[in-house]
């Protein structure tokens, strides 16, 4: 029998896709399948006895206010933390610039709601965050692409695409997901000229801005940002909204996030979760407060930085080791993933299936890109989340997978 | 000098805007004012052992889920709790009927992002919820509206309202927000022969059904709908999306909500979710698991009530002894709120001037109702967040705005 409700959902919910990214989270939790799906952080990292303190510290001395409903732009002294948190990256804000949200999707979500009207173009990188493309054709964007390389994003190639008018550019500028590229001081620059030229602004999403294994650390946009320093009149921020998230440096569990912004554009994406969530949760966000306060992230990372880049390196080894020649890789200096792209021809959405009965997912790289799909042959995939010894163990199970489709292209073609 | 961002807002901003329920509690935040303004649940109710406890033993013994992304339809032992919940009160459901959400907020806002295209007409109850004209709003909804009385709905009216072709139909059959009224049996029966006769679904929003003081528990909407009793193909669930909270049986600061539909609508309300905000706090749905289980609930409301009857009976006493003959009010078998009518021509939001300078506040009844805005004078009065001789000083205080109103009218008449 039809279900009776079908006829009626919104012209918006025929562009929603259930991301191939949490639909591989479900069939990867066997536990025999060594995952380099998901973007998930090491649980081995997760600092269990900071917020063990932290509850019990919250819901002794301040349950009334924890347990009850709070303002919708964030619990305030959190607020005040993440301002002094980001100014020792150069981001001078004030509480006024800062929305706390329910992770950064929601800040993709709120975004969309604010500025993509149907229709609307947005310029993105290819390929780039599956997440980001769920949330804005919800609001019916279409897009305007322009490539990355080792640098990132390809400024060379962006005047033509500014030119057709895109509403804003959705940046991923340090260990882009899912490329794992870093753009360089040069081009983020330029990027910020560009966008002070042609009056387009950017969304700068930063989930894994401290999780650097080499190299020096590279100034965000929001920074060089020229619409910003030039200035004076104490309206702080210009052409720039910039993302960033507790989920990679503490835990994503407890989904808290937040949006740095121009005071006037925090006020209207605080009306919009007013009606989208009222406000995040005042227990998590006390809890991140007291598990974050006194300068415990800065010293976390630390050791984050220790485990991830140990996987990182295990994970380049092995694809060296066990990857056939006509396949590469970039080389990221930091963040969760790292890129694969194969000779063309191969079908990564096969090779899933193939690498599957050898107990190894990864995620096919046509998901990063709109509509169009993937032009080449590629695959995400995601060093955080296992051991050194089980990532040189996948990846060998993986190049099974990647010789077998190598072999099935050689005999198409032949045939 | 210009936000650059202000020319770039999409067209759906244009209706967004602050609920001044919001704005008020920043406004009552002083210590002196007594507000009736929130929906705040008393925080001497919160069962802040229970929680300590929850917490300790979800860290304890299950950090690295708790703390790890999560899947998008929820924790399963908390959907199996909720399916447990409900069965006893009638809601025959399976897990697969049931999506944990961020507050029922958010359920608001994925219903009107699955069912509401730009000009669809939803009927809502008149006066009714404002974060759901808020949510509906942002889609782009228009409102057919039918008036409530004292057995809520009137379904006598109903018909012509059905003949405009609304998509659905939003209601609070127990202890309306903020009309404080709870529909009929009879009508219930009435209302799901009209979904069922006019093909229009109906979205049922019960945040309070178990805090009910005194009278009969009454069926809810999703127990009598036919379609539902109809079915013999194992499909469960009909023409109903009923909507629940632990917000006020447990708190609501951690945000945890959830809705009830046909497995399909689920499918696609959690995709919709998925570009939203992921999924919700993996920790709070654990921590309101553990609170929660062992019947916990159903023995804390019993405590919760108590102290709710007392102060709603503290407050229809104070209103019979302070207020003039010509003000009238509902007489609420459950829930938080009151509904107070007064003699046409008060102006409340002026009324609400002055009762802030007595320190004293109300929500003024415009909020309640779409664009049109309220055709009478009312104010929504809250008496579940302040003990019962706060309750009395307050409406005391509030009684000598009234009248000072009531004089300025008499004057302007005059005049």
């Amino acid at each position: 029998m039809a279900a009776p409700w079908a006829h009626r959902y919104a012209q918006r919910t025929k562009t929603a896709k259930s991301s191939i990214i949490r639909e591989l989270l479900k069939l990867t939790q066997r536990p025999e399948v060594i995952s380099f799906a998901g973007g998930l952080p090491a649980p081995e990292v997760f600092p269990v006895a900071r917020f063990q303190e932290a509850c019990h510290r919250v819901l002794q001395t301040q349950a009334s206010t924890a347990l009850q409903y709070g303002p919708t732009e964030g619990y305030r002294p959190l607020r005040e933390l993440i301002v002094a948190h980001m100014a020792r990256y150069g981001i001078l804000a004030s509480v006024d610039n800062v929305l706390v949200t329910s992770g950064s999707q929601q800040a993709l979500d709120l975004i969309a709601k604010l500025l993509i009207n149907r229709g609307d173009r947005i310029l993105v990188e290819c390929p780039t965050y599956v997440g980001a493309l769920q949330a804005f054709d919800l609001m019916g964007a279409e897009y305007v692409t322009v490539p990355i390389d080792d640098k990132g994003l390809q400024t060379c190639e962006m005047e033509q695409a500014l030119r057709s008018g895109p509403k804003f550019m959705y940046i991923l500028p340090n260990f882009q997901n899912p490329g794992g590229v870093t753009l360089s001081r040069e081009r983020r620059d330029q990027l910020v000229s560009l966008s002070d030229k042609y009056g387009i602004p950017i969304v700068e999403d930063d989930p894994y801005g401290q999780l650097r294994y080499e190299g020096e650390h590279v100034s965000p946009l929001v920074v060089l940002d020229r619409t910003n320093l030039a200035r004076d009149d104490g309206y702080k921020l210009g052409n720039v909204i910039y993302l960033s998230t507790f989920s990679k440096v503490l835990a994503p569990g407890l989904r808290v996030a937040w949006i740095v912004a121009p005071p006037d554009v925090i006020v209207r994406l605080s009306q919009l979760k007013q009606s989208t969530d009222l406000h995040t949760s005042t227990f998590t966000q006390m809890v991140v407060y007291e598990a974050a306060r006194d300068g415990f992230i800065d010293e976390h990372v630390k050791l984050i930085r220790k485990v991830y880049k140990e996987r990182r390196d295990a994970m380049l080894e092995a694809l060296h080791d066990f990857f056939p020649p006509e396949v590469s890789w970039t080389r990221p200096q930091g963040g969760l993933f790292l890129w694969v792209t194969m000779p063309p021809g191969i079908d990564t959405r096969r090779l899933l299936d193939v690498a599957l009965r050898q107990d190894v997912a990864f995620v096919p790289g046509d998901a990063f890109y709109p509509a169009s799909g993937d032009p080449g042959s590629h695959m995400r995939l995601n060093f955080s989340n296992a051991q050194p010894e089980m990532i040189r163990e996948g990846i060998r199970r993986l190049s099974i997978a990647v010789a077998h489709e190598l072999e099935h292209r050689a005999a198409a073609v032949m045939v």
